[in-house]
């Protein structure tokens, strides 16, 4: 049922999704309390995601970040930021591979803030003991192992950005120096098809030019409907996290970045995207890369 | 266990599939049972695969053509073909979502021939009623629908280039005009990350930039390996079939091409394909189509 509110929109009544008046709006206090902004990690329990929540902390003194994770019990790394930052940070379980969770975390989100400004999928299996192991060549190719990279690295994040979606319309730059919301969704080079000149991997390629495809296919939505939101790819550099540790004896003196250094040059590019930058895909330099 | 074998190369026994000695090599008969080339058309059922079939058989009075599709015995298509070209044409059951009937038909191709000179991967889901719908919108997107896409689309096209591999191997070009075997993915423009403007379909649109970058890696090993294949993908163009049928109310006049038209000059592309045109993805006119 539609209905006209006190400031002529048209609202969807029944919908609480399309409640054009963000908890921000409403009370004074709460716009002071989302100062900052409302940012999510998802993958936040070790590597790359839990630094970005770690820096997204320790860099400033305002803003909230909910932090995911499929363990929230065992996730030490995230259990000591939380006595750091208690007020600040939130942990909530969700499972890529469960759509249940991802609508629990949608509506812990919307319940406690009522908006988000800032998504950061950093969640990725490229090897798991005993369960997946990346491709040398093409006769070790699985249907199992095909399905479930593509499930983990490709659908789920972007099952979490449909989620997120509506929460990141209300939040859009609100609280923050920016002028819109950001989603970041962590790819890989070795997702760059034209940059593919190695091969093998097949499994964990062809899941990042998925994302890279899915990502992609999202941004040109936001900026057909001018959502207050830009979408972004971002490749790491090869980073010492628990994900690169079988296959860093191949990697180059010098080339094996800590986390620290990745997720600051990251940040960067995050928190200096701009609209003209919806659907690309940057190195940590900041390079472009091909698809 | 390693022997070598007459030629001086080494031979891993109890292996047949590294045979190094091809019927063809073996019996003078057989290598001009197999003049023209032993050609399989995967997803052969209707459509374009069922028409690259017809031109196989019609436009050369040599070589032998295997058609796979799901269900054989409802194949009308290819069963009027049986009718007329008896000694020239198998048809195999091949369903892409079981493993089972892929290394089913590669056992067939293998018993028969022994080996393989050109691969077409025609199949492809876009629709399906009551079952799939391509998404107009992210709210749409569900993890059966991107799933179900990919595993047809990408990873059975490509566990049936894995198998079939080793025949591809021994065959390469002889009994061709060419001097390698080809495998032709049917892929399409819209997998392209680069060329989408207009967004929608993301589970079809990833699935296609998962299969072209599966494709590229194969590619990348078949010539680190020097292997006598070249590994090719198409875009047909917006073609008359079942799966573009639903969407044909959107199609520029006159951008709307028959089946006939659109096989003739893929044929074409994959009867010239060089060397140096492994790992490329070409539109039905022959323009390379970026990532
Ligand atoms: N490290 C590199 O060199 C490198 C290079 C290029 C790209 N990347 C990308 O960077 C991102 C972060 O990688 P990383 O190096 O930080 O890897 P990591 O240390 O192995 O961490 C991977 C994270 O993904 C989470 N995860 C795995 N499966 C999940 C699921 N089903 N649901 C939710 N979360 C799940 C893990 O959670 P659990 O603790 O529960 O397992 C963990 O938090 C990934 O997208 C990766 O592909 C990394
Ligand atoms: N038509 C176009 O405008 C267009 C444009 C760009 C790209 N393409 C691509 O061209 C290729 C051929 O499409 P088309 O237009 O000929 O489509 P189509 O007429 O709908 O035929 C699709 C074929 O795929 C087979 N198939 C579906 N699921 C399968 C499975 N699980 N295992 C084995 N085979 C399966 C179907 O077999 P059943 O009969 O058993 O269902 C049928 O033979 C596809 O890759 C498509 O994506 C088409």
């Amino acid at each position: 049922m539609m209905k006209l509110n006190s400031f002529g929109q048209w609202v969807l009544m029944g919908r609480r999704w399309l409640n054009p008046f963000p908890r921000a709006c409403m009370f004074s206090s709460a716009v002071k309390q989302w100062e900052g902004g409302v940012s999510m990690v998802q993958g936040a329990s070790r590597g790359i995601g839990l630094e970005f929540v770690r820096q997204l902390l320790e860099k400033s003194d305002k803003g909230h970040v909910l932090a995911t994770c499929r363990n929230p019990k065992g996730a030490t790394g995230l259990l000591e930021l939380k006595n750091k930052f208690a007020d600040r940070l939130d942990i909530h379980q969700l499972d890529l591979t469960i759509d249940r969770t991802i609508e629990e975390a949608a509506k812990s989100v919307k319940d406690k803030y009522g908006r988000l400004n800032l998504l950061i999928n950093a969640s990725g299996i490229l090897s798991i003991p005993n369960v997946l192991q990346p491709e040398t060549t093409l006769n070790k190719l699985q249907r199992d192992s095909l399905l479930l990279t593509y499930e983990v690295n490709a659908v789920g994040p972007i099952l979490v950005v449909k989620h997120m979606w509506p929460l990141l319309k209300v939040g859009g730059g609100a609280g923050t120096d920016r002028d819109h919301a950001i989603v970041a969704n962590i790819s890989a080079r070795v997702g760059s098809i034209g940059d593919n000149g190695l091969g093998g991997w097949h499994s964990y390629r062809a899941s990042k030019a998925g994302l890279n495809q899915l990502t992609k296919t999202v941004s040109v939505e936001f900026a057909r409907k001018k959502d207050p939101i830009v979408c972004i790819l971002l490749h790491p550099g090869t980073v010492d996290t628990d994900l690169s540790r079988p296959f860093q004896s191949n990697v180059p003196e010098g080339k094996l970045f800590t986390k620290e250094f990745s997720v600051q040059k990251l940040l960067s590019i995050i928190m200096n995207a701009k609209r003209s930058d919806n659907g690309k895909f940057f190195a940590w330099d900041g390079q472009e890369i091909q698809w």
